[in-house]
């Protein structure tokens, strides 16, 4: 090859492919300018500058601080005051001084919550779910990972890095497939279920009894993401777990600082020894800059808070119980599901878009079209999350505008199907 | 198998073995615990509990935070306003409520420093080197990465977790190796060359401009991790690359937010479509929360600075060259690396271990022990990271300890090692 030839590199030319075939099928993603209103939460402003003129108020259905704790003062204040004692940042991992006594008080109390010896913190519930779960897969020869069908993309991350190991699909929340599945694989190798206490998506709850007796009887490690229940199920919001009172039969709890708690972060509980080898061996966990000292203060107080007062809990599924009534009442179709989480089914990734598109400019209301690849094709949907903070006459005014979206919708695409048939 | 049958799970064995491994070869890892004295950086508080007695005051001389941005009273104060008005975190992900005009704001302002046209946030250097790494080598078939052979644990970890990319691993900053090997591959195969600017336990630095040289001419996609170098080398702090004039020619920059700007998450910067790419296809950036309005704030308040105030910088090597004069005029060996990292070669686990621990105990002065995985086994060593913070009066300290304690571990294992002899 003489010097002066240049070969161009492909990658551009793919990326621009992959655009117009995301663009074509109608799942581009064009991100909602959105600033949180702390004093009035779930109120945003809507606009695309930081220091401009104001936006346009408008309420939040879809947001995943479940109890808006990140908008309590206390928890506010918590952060403020770390921020003033020892600056923005961590400064360095965990091993080059970024452990303050702040990160330690916080894997304890998080282990408490859970009933676990010890609690590992990580810089999202992403990284906790993928490092975790690859580290340990990787860690002996002949893993076998029973990974419920339905598993966030985070989980599966961690399986499918882990190589060498075996990962074998059982159909969502099916027992019975788990348990023959269970059962066709060799004894001796080692085996891990890996599942959810609460699918986000569907808003269903998994039997966490049941799946611990299978994983006893076949001597299976059980890994149990709560992200979407910490904060919200349990006495004390240690998740569906607690719930269940089945928290010592999981051997690994995760769950997110991010959603029920409202700040950021993700962790592990175990036993002291699982943690203390996932602490010392997990790259994720190793090469990382600690979570900032604010973020764990506010995290500390936040789950001090969730622990002792009930009432949080109270109010929202009183909340969600009214607004599924309204629902039912205006005849709005919904996924009636035995979590907070309620789902409008709407069936192509186009229509979902254009009536999240039209709830925020026609309405002043936002909730997110969930499309393809985080839900299957037919099923998409708008995912609301109703709050504590979400009132009556909020709750009339986007069971009205769905009501009406979803007919419009559907007599648009029926006279369009029909003028396109003739 | 009968149904009262238990089957133990072999995992919990595994890791007490798997520790007791890591204590015998002398590298298990206690982290210090540090409270950052934000009135006082580089002084930290040593204090295993929050809210006990006040702990001994210790320096710390292997912070990242290598400008002391994070203690700087506007970042603070950036920070500490966007959480009163925005909350403790950013209650969802990018795609649900997660993107404030701030987030893109600080997108627009990294592109900037690089001179690229996009930018996009991820919640850590780690997860961005992973999840753009990744998701770079899986977007075509036969992606071949020609990898450094120091490259960063985030990077191999993305790299590797490409199956079906090839990797092809190039010795360390040597480029005669590296085009050997570009020009030994088939011509039309995809190809990537991933390399830092600045290696942070050696503190060399790569030559980007032969190397980019080599990728025009084999057709490769240039990634560079700027992590240790972004906010300190160029007129900006737009790393090594704005400083050798040579940043259009890198295809996609990597930057933390966490070292030299202080704060907290990292970033890529590159062309629109290929940004727009990795923001469409990248599981660890679309599955998880967005980093919170606070950081995000705080950290835009930072790169605003830091790109505006060159003195920062000067001071900077000011203090990193008189540490090094003030190391030489007393004997003790430094690696002397063309970048702001100085290393105290050890030579061993176990002596690098009980050198660090004596500087706190004895001393108060905290460096942290570099050992294997992070560096190859007999290259141990102190890394010290002197910063615009550090005194003359710090330094004649640190440099009087490291005399005297080198001194002794040394005479001490002659001792030790003639009476074993004997």
């Amino acid at each position: 090859m003489s010097s002066s030839q240049i070969v161009r590199n492909p990658f551009a030319a793919f990326c621009r492919k992959a655009l117009a075939d995301i663009q074509a099928q109608g799942r581009y993603r064009r991100f909602t300018p959105l600033a949180r209103r702390a004093d009035a939460y779930p109120t945003y402003e809507y606009t695309h500058a930081p220091r401009a003129e104001p936006g346009p108020d408008v309420t939040v259905w879809s947001a995943n601080d479940y109890l808006g704790m990140g908008v309590e003062p206390e928890v506010q204040e918590a952060a403020i005051a770390a921020i003033r004692a020892h600056g923005a940042g961590a400064g360095g991992t965990r091993n080059i001084a970024g452990t303050s006594p702040l990160h330690a008080a916080l894997e304890a109390e998080l282990a408490a919550l859970h009933g676990k010896e010890a609690g590992l913190l990580f810089v999202s519930g992403y990284v906790s779910n993928q490092a975790s779960l690859q580290t340990i897969l990787t860690s002996m020869p002949g893993w076998i990972c029973f990974s419920d069908r339905q598993n966030h993309a985070s989980m599966i991350a961690g399986i499918k890095g882990a190589r060498g190991a075996t990962c074998v699909i059982y159909e969502h929340n099916d027992l019975a497939d788990l348990e023959a599945k269970l059962a066709a694989a060799p004894v001796d190798a080692p085996k891990m279920i890996a599942f959810e206490s609460v699918y986000s998506m569907d808003g269903d709850i998994a039997d966490i009894a049941a799946t611990c007796a299978l994983a006893r009887r076949y001597g299976a490690l059980t890994y149990l993401d709560e992200v979407h229940a910490v904060g919200l199920y349990g006495a004390e919001g240690g998740g569906v777990s607690q719930r269940d009172g089945v928290a010592d039969q999981v051997d690994i709890i995760e769950g997110t600082l991010a959603k029920g708690f409202g700040v950021h972060g993700g962790y592990v509980t175990a036993s002291s020894e699982i943690v203390d080898y996932l602490r010392s061996a997990a790259s994720g966990f190793i090469f990382t800059t600690a979570l900032p000292p604010a973020v764990v203060a506010a995290a500390l107080e936040s789950v001090r808070l969730v622990r002792r007062q009930p009432w949080r809990r109270e109010r929202l599924f009183e909340r969600v119980a009214t607004f599924r009534a309204k629902l039912d009442a205006a005849g709005v179709p919904f996924m009636d599901t035995p979590s907070h989480i309620v789902p409008i089914p709407v069936g192509n990734a186009e229509r979902c878009m254009r009536i999240s598109r039209r709830l925020l400019d026609e309405y002043r209301l936002y909730a997110t079209p969930i499309n393809y690849p985080t839900v299957p094709r037919g099923t998409e949907r708008l995912r609301l999350t109703p709050g504590p903070f979400h009132t009556d006459a909020m709750m009339d005014d986007m069971v009205s505008a769905l009501r009406t979206l979803l007919r419009e919708e559907s007599l648009d695409e029926q006279s369009g199907a029909t003028s396109r048939a003739a």
